[in-house]
């Protein structure tokens, strides 16, 4: 008799077939006397259908004026979801309700696109489990105080279910996908890469963010904020999926529990500027006013007072940035500005790390016997992160694994999911 | 400088490049100094696609439980139109933003797939349109004071817009639509059909319930009740259009505007009834009670103490309409039950019969010379409808359409478009 929130994705949701057997799943955990609340994504394929109509008619869809619109467009793929998935339901004799982000209400901030969630009212939910109904939940969507729709990112129904499974304080917050877990690389670049049975959130932050498409940032963010156990299965086979936990819960913390990789990067510097206090926000102040995220940032020590800055981006950002930058290397007086849109991430990932000396070490090491060039590098505690030639990420990938043994022997025992 | 509600439906937003020559039309108003209101449908296609996709899980989505699952589904294609719309507005330099059924709000009863708009508060789309931001707002959707989400039934854009209309006191509601107006026939049966000048609104009603696809039946009741110009036009070609209004407003007041017609018809008959007060009631009783709309309605004068009665019900609604009329036999201990579901119902309607005889003889005449046998008559005061078997409809229309010379002279003079 457990508390679940259980979230379907695109692909689990991708036709009539799929959505039938989400329902036959929900039944059955209904039926075996569980609790269950459903958060659905848009059917596969739909987000991107409304996108690319939305782009066919502004030139600059993401821009301010038109986020709103943007949100209203986005927002109708779950709506479609929540109402089939609820009508599938009751065929089974499981009694359902949807609920839309602004209905029950989903509280978020007008950063619209990617707005933050700032408060879930769990009180209609709850009155619905009281009644024996089971709630179907629009991921990615919820509302502003003024009333506005807003969507929360690409991946943004993972952070519903995990934020929903904190508000009502769920047993579990169980993410079924199209994959078994998280791996301790892609296995489609790494043949022997190993399903992880537990991960920490702290890493498993690090990985999403890195490039781990598993789960959406924010949705990891709060497994540790509000302690919520958050299991990836995949819908499609059974099995115990991994479970992201705090580090407390973790049994085993290996050194390096896994290695991301983000091909979809460029990067970008600037070349002999004055180095002074106040350089680096004024270089960067500006791309990030233009709404583009900068991911590593690396300064090297000045010779003469002069300064390089290197910053990495999105691919799809490039253009705009270089523009950007063009007009602060003038501002400036900066030398030049140099730029590659074909770099790629490779990064190390263990909260083992924080008690191990030497990782970085063995990681270039192994890096260097490939003769895989290394263009920047950024540490924090638990991770450790190359950017390289795009044409090399997938051999690095490999090389890192193997340097740590990730391929061998099992890391910590199976947990079985609740419920 | 003229207040408008133009409403555009599913084939005029059916895709990109429709859904900018709405942007372009709209735009030119606005910039010619009117403020206007956009109400939009779901794009061509869509309600068909998302209903296909709930019948697909749901075995009777129409059902009770089904049904407020189905309104969620259904909105959502609005949603999508309204965003897109007002996306291409702005890309036009207009000020534009789109409104759901609930953020306006356009307050309904709770009746599912066939809700009743009950109050629409516009104070926020005159704050829009004071603010020079013209309101693009989701044609078909309401939502109840409970918050959840209604739709009016197929064609309700057209109600949303006159009640629009209605309430924010339009100068005129325009229902832009694939169609050039309203004939006096349908013009695919009938060569010499011609586009009506000006038509009062019980005739419309009367047309539109009759089954011309022109108008959804409770828009065109909104033109009586708070007296709102509306006008029906082609989205696609220019043109005057038909304007609906009532019967001090509209010049001319032939015998028969025009001839409408709807195939999609069954009949059912209980016969050998005791004939005693209160049995209409106890055979039409449980019909209604399954949702199932009856039409027309005919009793015989009874025989021996026994009467038979005769009633219409759309097509689909055939055989569970059988089934219940069954049981009913039983109940009331009658002879026996029998059917037709290939029928069809051709009327002449005019404001103009309230002053003339021998309209309904000159009709009956007319279909007797083609041998056409009526098996059902019903009238009111400006409408006389026959059901004819269904492989004469064609021929009954161009019969009664030359019987009263509609397709001769032309009807009032034309009106010119306000705005």
């Amino acid at each position: 008799m457990a508390l679940l929130v259980q979230k379907f994705g695109g692909t689990s949701v991708a036709d009539i077939d799929c959505i039938n057997a989400v329902a036959d799943r929900v039944a059955g955990f209904v039926k075996d006397g569980h609790k269950i609340l459903v958060v659905v994504s848009a059917m596969a394929g739909e987000t991107d259908r409304l996108e690319g109509l939305g782009k066919s008619v502004a030139k600059r869809p993401g821009a301010r004026k038109c986020a709103r619109e943007m949100d209203v467009l986005l927002s109708a793929g779950e709506q479609a979801s929540i109402a089939l998935v609820s009508m599938a339901l009751m065929e089974r004799g499981c009694r359902a309700r949807s609920w839309l982000g602004s209905q029950v209400r989903i509280r978020t901030d007008a950063n619209h696109m990617k707005a933050r969630i700032e408060e879930i009212d769990v009180e209609r939910l709850r009155a619905d489990l009281a009644a024996g109904v089971t709630p179907v939940i629009a991921g990615f969507q919820g509302v502003t105080p003024g009333g506005d729709v807003t969507t929360f990112g690409r991946g943004g129904s993972d952070t519903t279910a995990v934020a929903v499974a904190a508000a009502i304080n769920a047993d579990e917050c169980q993410i079924y996908t199209d994959v078994a877990g998280v791996y301790t690389a892609d296995p489609r670049i790494v043949e022997d890469a190993r399903l992880l049975s537990v991960v920490t959130f702290e890493e498993m932050l690090e990985l999403a963010s890195l490039g781990s498409k598993v789960l959406h940032a924010r949705s990891v963010e709060f497994v540790g904020k509000y302690d919520v156990p958050l299991r990836v299965l995949s819908s499609f086979q059974d099995g115990p999926g991994t479970l992201i936990t705090t580090e407390e819960n973790a049994m085993e913390q290996p050194v390096v529990a896994g290695v991301a990789h983000a091909s979809d990067a460029a990067k970008l510097t600037i070349m002999g500027v004055r180095d002074s206090p106040g350089v680096a926000s004024k270089i960067l102040g500006p791309i990030a006013d233009a709404g583009i995220e900068v991911d590593m940032i690396v300064q090297n020590t000045g010779v003469d007072g002069l300064t390089d800055v290197t910053f990495t981006v999105r691919r799809a950002d490039y253009e705009p940035a270089q523009e950007i930058l063009a007009r602060v290397c003038k501002d400036l007086d900066a030398r030049a500005i140099d730029g590659d849109e074909r770099i790629a991430k490779v990064s190390a990932v263990g909260v083992g790390m924080r008690s191990h000396a030497g990782v970085a070490t063995r990681m270039f090491k192994a890096l260097a016997a490939e003769n895989i060039n290394i263009q920047m590098i950024s540490t924090s505690e638990i991770k450790i992160s190359v950017v390289v030639a795009e044409r090399y990420v997938e051999l690095a990938v490999r090389t890192i694994h193997e340097a740590f043994g990730l391929g061998d022997e099992p890391v910590g025992e199976y947990t079985r999911p609740v419920g």
